[in-house]
């Protein structure tokens, strides 16, 4: 079980295994005074957790509905989980809570079994993993090095394959700076897309649920489950109904113009070496000015944000000073500073400076930049706390201001053997975007998952495509808008997606319409007919309204049938136009029919 | 020229007069010490503008692009207009802009001439329009009453009809209360449609820039000139692609379950009689509890935005707190009880409270509520200015810290002769649909515009359909779609209008489709047919993907020819279907073959 992706977890079970069977011996192989765990469950509540889910699955006619059946997964411990101590890394701040957050049900709900609770920067603030009463987590490459934070925990059980995913939080990069110091992969979403009830705030406006895992199609498959509307959440956002799904086949990445890597040599190389490989691939590297990027960060360092961190826990700081970390403490005191008029003065600007950063942001498909700019040793951290741990932010601090997500894959390992990775930025809702580049990358890097030395095995090229994506609606096309003709444009324009090429039923005629230009054909389903090749492409159902409008006469949308039975939609025909047309069906499609012709 | 709306502007220059001519006339006919204004444009002000205006109009071919050609209009004091000093009604803090703000830029674009600035509440601090050292704004019916403010000069110069139009801004109620206390109509449009740029701030985070014109059909005019994204403005958004562009026929709107009228009979009389006139239009009136909408108000009045309005003149406050209108500089200076971490709290208050807030909003169409409550003396505002002020707001002040969208229209007058008013509220981006509604309510009461005794003149009641609204599509429904059918809703749900009951031409045939539920017809074409009664229904674009998505076989979408040789986009079918259906042509509709059939 060490070590096993999520499709792992399902091949167990089709093979016969029972979460009943591996859960158990799963939670009885971890180690408890493991520095990454603050609490782990006990068998009880093991138990329960599995008798409901079984309830649930006989409940079902079938796993469809339960992608994560028997998943097991770790939580950051300022998540809640109901009945077990949620600390925040800081004891005296501990309670139990009755609920679960609303992520954590999402997640049950879809099958997933939620084992331990794990080891974080107090409050969630600092991006080294060191500053926590339950001891620093050490990196799981060298353990003189930092895991990174404030993720310190969820980073590390997820790399070293104790669960096959985590969840972290990340405000200014908790949810990136451990990815890429552990070699694994860190999904930080659109802020709101997953709710934030039921987790210790650090600075609410900002804080977004984040997950590690390691493969990238794990880490989506996880957030699809994770994410949707709670209109518990006042900071939860409805997900658009159209978002990019892919970026373009050769994309165009922003790159700092001047990366800084605070002098490791190593870094560097390992960042030119990264860049290199993906230039391989045809995307392009445009060096862009990150100035702005600094000032927004800036902003959050020397700014009002923190006053979130001390409003979160406003109570507790005043009655319980000396339980706070020192140095979580002298930070988050620093709210006391600001000024209400501060407090809209820095709104302000960040407006402003987010409306220049879009700007910068547009000019290219997404950003792509190291994920940290070095490792630190412990004893680095230890004795320069602040300024170290902000170095660690320099990718990641600016995004969550600036409302956009991002994606932290594992790039390649240095020539000391700590693991480098890149981090892909782009606007809110692209995180399915970033993750289909996300998955090219892993597919292209094939680095051993995390640090368990083991193989990275790309998903089939092809797998089952069930239906169309999320917002998108499924068209076969039989004529003038298949590839290379002279409609196709239209699909395109609309950033329609080709996804497969059929056949309709054996029950259709094809017909070479008179009079149209450019020349069409019509189908009619008829008794005696054959199969007809066509193309099917996914339209964002936003553009297929302006699509549909666009069709003139004889020709119409209507409902086709596959021939491996799907229904979808697809082109009809009037039948008076057949009436004058020639009957083609003999050629199996348009494009042979065109190519006989021409 | 007194009274006159932007299309007798129009009519004037149509019919042969200039701006050269008339406007010097009007400008002398101003009186320099009428206490609604601060400030006018001298002679060659007036001279530069029209020479401008006379190069632009004759670099272009006709005055199509120059909708406001020679309109004059007014802006509030707050409001930057170049080379013009702006005070926001104090002295000591008046600056001279060498640029236009972006709102006035474009009005001059669009061919409008700026004649003077309007006095205000101090820094837009207030509802009354009393709080300025240039003087109290008498109401335009009867000067021992106040205005409303803070937008009181621009409304008593547009009631009065010295202007067609004029500028004010609206933070808690400012373009809203003036409005419904002077007889005209305030557009409060949608926080960030209308650039803020070159406007001095109240609450930044939640001013608009207003509009006053005696008819709603004048206010969207310039609402449509005045509004764009502006790059310069952190808070300028851009509209939606597709927008609400009307209620539904018979709309229902939230009212107020327990109005408030503050003990004022007369308002309370006229409000009934307001809301029975329009439910005789078919509208619907739903109490609800506005207890929550309460609740927002509480939270900016004692709540830290009011850091937004010291953030806004900081330095100035600090440096001559004693220039600063006593009642103004003891609400302002109250910014500092407010820390950052309140400022905190408060916003994730209002996140929660806008996300109940929505809810509520969504269960109608619109909110109907009174403009203001009562009105009140300058004397009685003089005798207790916070709280009388305060219940100014009572209808207005919750909506721009929601997001929303509200419009002041002229509803009737009390027995004493006082105008009331009534104000629709709607969701971000319904402007242009409260206007539609607007337009309708002002054709009902027909009331005289402003104080001007000038006659309602309702524009063409029935005007040319000359095609479906911006982002729609028209649709012909021929079957189980047309009103009170089973499928009617699936047109309603995504905020189909129905617009036309037409026929198609003479040469389709209709069919009885066998087994399909509900019962549907199909629709043919044939050389040897006949006229079939249609259903036009203007769909958003954005909704006709999955309308047609849902279609299912043997229907499809086509294109269908009307009998006045309109092409729209409309039901089709699969001929394969037609062999086993039953022609029913000659019943020339389906609701005539259903009716016969039951």
């Amino acid at each position: 079980m060490l070590g096993w992706t999520i499709s792992d977890w399902q091949t167990a079970y089709n093979n016969g295994d029972t979460p009943a069977t591996l859960l158990p011996r799963l939670l009885d192989s971890l180690q408890k005074d493991d520095v990454a765990w603050i609490s782990l469950i006990n068998q009880p509540y093991l138990d329960a957790q599995l008798q409901a889910l079984e309830a649930r699955r006989k409940s079902l006619p079938d796993l469809s509905s339960l992608p994560l059946y028997g998943v097991p997964f770790a939580a950051k411990d300022n998540i809640d989980v109901g009945g077990i101590r949620t600390t925040a890394a800081c004891p005296e701040f501990a309670y139990i809570p009755t609920q679960h957050a609303t992520v954590i049900q999402r997640l049950l709900d879809a099958g997933a079994i939620v084992i331990g609770k794990t080891n974080l920067d107090q409050f969630a603030t600092g991006l080294v993993g060191i500053r926590s009463p339950y001891g620093a987590v050490p990196n799981s490459f060298d353990p003189e090095y930092v895991s990174g934070g404030s993720s310190s925990g969820s980073a590390s059980v997820v790399a070293r394959g104790l669960v096959a995913f985590s969840l972290g939080t990340d405000t200014a990069g908790s949810g990136r700076v451990p990815a890429g110091l552990n070699n694994i992969v860190g999904l930080k979403p659109t802020v709101g897309a997953i709710s934030g009830r039921g987790v210790v705030p650090a600075c609410r406006t900002l804080d977004c649920v984040s997950i590690f895992a390691t493969t990238v199609a794990d880490a989506e498959l996880v957030f699809q489950q994770a994410s949707g509307f709670d209109e518990a959440d006042g900071y939860s956002r409805a997900r658009p109904d159209h978002v990019m799904t892919s970026l373009p086949a050769k994309p165009r990445f922003g790159i700092p113009a001047q990366p800084e890597f605070y002098g490791d040599a190593q870094s560097e190389q390992a960042y030119a070496q990264a860049l290199a490989r993906i230039k391989e691939t045809g995307a392009e590297c445009i060096p862009l000015d990150f100035s702005l990027f600094d000032q927004v960060t800036t902003l959050l360092y020397d700014g009002p944000w923190v006053a979130e961190r001390y409003a979160a826990i406003e109570t507790f700081a005043k009655e319980h000073a000396d339980a706070i970390h020192p140095v979580v403490r002298d930070i988050i005191f620093r709210a006391k500073e600001f000024s209400a008029a501060d407090t809209f003065n820095a709104q302000y600007k960040l407006a402003d400076l987010k409306r220049q950063a879009d700007k910068i942001l547009a000019s290219v498909d997404a950003l792509l930049v190291p994920t940290a700019p070095t490792h630190y040793k412990i004893s680095d951290v230890a004795a320069d706390p602040i300024r170290r741990n902000s170095h660690m932010g320099k990718y990641t601090n600016f995004v969550n201001l600036l409302n956009w997500c991002a994606l932290a894959v594992p790039a390649n390992f240095r020539s000391d053997g700590l693991p480098f990775g890149l981090t892909l930025i782009g606007p809110a809702w692209s995180d399915h975007a970033l993750a289909a580049f996300g998955k090219q990358c892993q597919a292209l890097t094939a680095l051993p998952r995390g640090a368990t030395k083991q193989p990275f095995i790309a998903p089939n090229a092809s797998p089952v495509i069930s239906g169309p994506a999320a917002g998108h609606l499924r068209l076969a096309v039989v004529g003038a808008h298949l590839t290379g003709m002279p409609l196709n444009r239209e699909l395109t324009e609309r950033h329609a997606v080709l996804v497969e090429s059929t056949q309709t039923s054996d029950s259709y005629r094809l017909y070479a319409l008179a009079q149209t230009v450019p020349p069409k054909p019509g189908l009619a389903r008829s008794e005696n007919g054959a199969p007809i090749i066509v193309e099917l492409w996914d339209i964002p159902l936003a553009a297929f309204g302006s699509f549909v409008a666009g069709v003139p006469a004889p020709l119409g949308i209507g409902t086709l049938e596959l021939s491996d039975g799907r229904q979808v939609k697809g082109f009809i025909c009037e039948p008076y136009a057949l009436e004058s047309a020639q009957d083609i069906t003999a050629y199996g499609g348009w494009r042979a029919y065109c190519n006989k012709a021409a």
